[in-house]
């Protein structure tokens, strides 16, 4: 076995940051470290957290990862929203909260950024949740905005989803109508203190009832005040509901199953634009077919096609 | 030529309409017509609009429009925020306000939905953006929430583009800072009646002080109140500035240029993840190998080669 992999598999944080980093950059000893891992993976819990800006999710994050501590349970952050304290772009006292985490061995923090076109976001956050579970994490928690698409993708690694939302913000029941609904296991109304919350709830509530994409479960509304920790022991009794809900049922395997198709797709995806973009062979054939479709003397679908007879049986 | 190919360069509506079906259902016939409209290509001025949610994007693309079209221009609106009155999720008000732009005979509207993993709404875009375009429209709108990489990558089409912040909201300028930065051409503050406004300003001119990406030319920050239309004569005035200021520079050809490269790669992208997951010959291939990364029988990366083993040369 790969040295890497098997110091990630002793849980090594420096080893896990280093393997995180190569597979950010593509690495080709990032894919031979990930094959060693690999049967090493799948006993975390993948949490993802999705939801508007502004509605207090890294809080929420840190007092959800509080609570597992305190149950004695090893957690990984994977923090994908650009504006997210734990990516830097924090308030001072948001900031000191993800410090105190940060000094806890049991938890392990790492903020992503976006990526190129080539490069693919999804492929390295799908490294990285499976770099975690290898590691020994019992949690792994994936921060995300859910307002576009890649980040609604990203989401689907997770095997229970909390959907967040703050009573009063008018955008949130437009957000859930717009493709979010499907992927919520559990909605999460934060910063309860606000006036509006019952309405929020009432609302969200009246959603759920319509819901058809899962008849066996009702999906719950929680609301929290994760600045004072309110509802954080019942939210994370919840969280660990679902967790048996999906054991006893088929939905484990499936969502798993779906999580590894992604995951396939985001690998032959990012190899075949290296291929073609990155490797010298092709890449004077590209630029000069993209100078032709500016020069209309061909167009894009003629020189994709161009390209795809060079590199396809 | 290809009959809906021809009536589309003649600006027939139900013809635009349908070729726009075909393209975003990835028909083999929108890629035949797609290639006999590309030399028509390349006339239409690009507008690409972001901003954060409940910023009045969709009320200023009217009134941009309606400026547009006093001025005889022919303009086409794309619009890919799910949340968008252009899209449906309106109030009454802002719904009234479509409608009139709607039965103007020079105006085009076509809101996108989100695809999935295989279709690529960045890819779908770039066709209807040239279809658009090859229809005889002067000017061409897309709207998108700035939030998402997939939304900045679409973004990326736009010869000139508006980042559109509200005064008071706290995230804007964590929105600006979070990559959005380097994709602005002119910053517009909407809802310049509400308090803070200059604050804000005052925020985003001393952002543009440090921006470095452009050196040549300091972007604007505007303010609008598009519900009475104040401001938006100046801002067409200074979109169409920019416009003049790409003709007269390098700059314009290196975007267009970095267009044609991100539609290649999309289309590429497309016809590759077709060809692998669509197609009957490898779907059962595909299928099994899933299943043995579940039961940790291979893992993701040895089984994305043995795919692409199949398919590459």
């Amino acid at each position: 076995m790969n040295d890497i992999a098997s110091k990630v598999l002793k849980g090594e944080p420096r080893s896990v940051a280093r393997l995180i980093t190569l597979a950010e950059n593509n690495s080709p000893d990032a894919a031979i470290a990930m094959k060693d891992i690999h049967p090493n993976t799948g006993e975390a819990h993948v949490i993802g957290i999705t939801g508007v800006m502004g509605g207090g999710k890294s809080t929420l994050i840190s007092e959800i990862t509080r609570e597992y501590r305190k149950q004695g349970k090893k957690v990984g952050i994977i923090a994908i929203d650009p504006t997210s304290p734990f990516s830097g772009g924090a308030l001072l006292g948001d900031r000191v909260r993800m410090m105190e985490l940060a000094m806890d061995e049991g938890v392990f923090i790492r903020s992503m950024g976006t990526r190129g076109m080539l490069g693919g976001l999804t492929s390295a956050v799908y490294d990285v949740v499976e770099i975690l579970d290898a590691s020994g994490k019992d949690i792994v928690i994936v921060e995300t905005v859910g307002v576009g698409q890649a980040e609604v993708d990203v989401i689907k690694i997770a095997d229970s989803t909390l959907v967040v939302l703050v009573p009063g913000l008018g955008d949130s029941i437009q957000t859930i109508k717009a493709g979010v609904m499907e992927i919520a296991d559990i909605y999460v109304i934060n910063k309860a203190d606000r006036p509006d919350v019952n309405q929020t709830v009432a609302e969200v509530k009246s959603l759920v009832d319509i819901d058809c994409s899962n008849k066996d479960r009702k999906k719950p509304v929680l609301t929290t005040n994760a600045r004072n920790g309110e509802g954080i022991k019942e939210l994370v009794n919840e969280i660990k509901k679902h967790k048996k809900y999906l054991d006893n049922s088929k939905e484990f395997d499936n969502k798993r199953m779906r999580r590894y198709e992604a995951e396939l797709i985001e690998i032959i995806k990012k190899r075949l634009m290296n291929l073609i973009f990155d490797e010298s062979k092709f890449k004077e054939k590209v630029e000069s077919l993209i100078y032709k479709i500016f020069k209309k003397e061909v167009d894009p679908y003629t020189a994709a096609d161009e390209i795809l007879g060079k590199i396809l049986k």
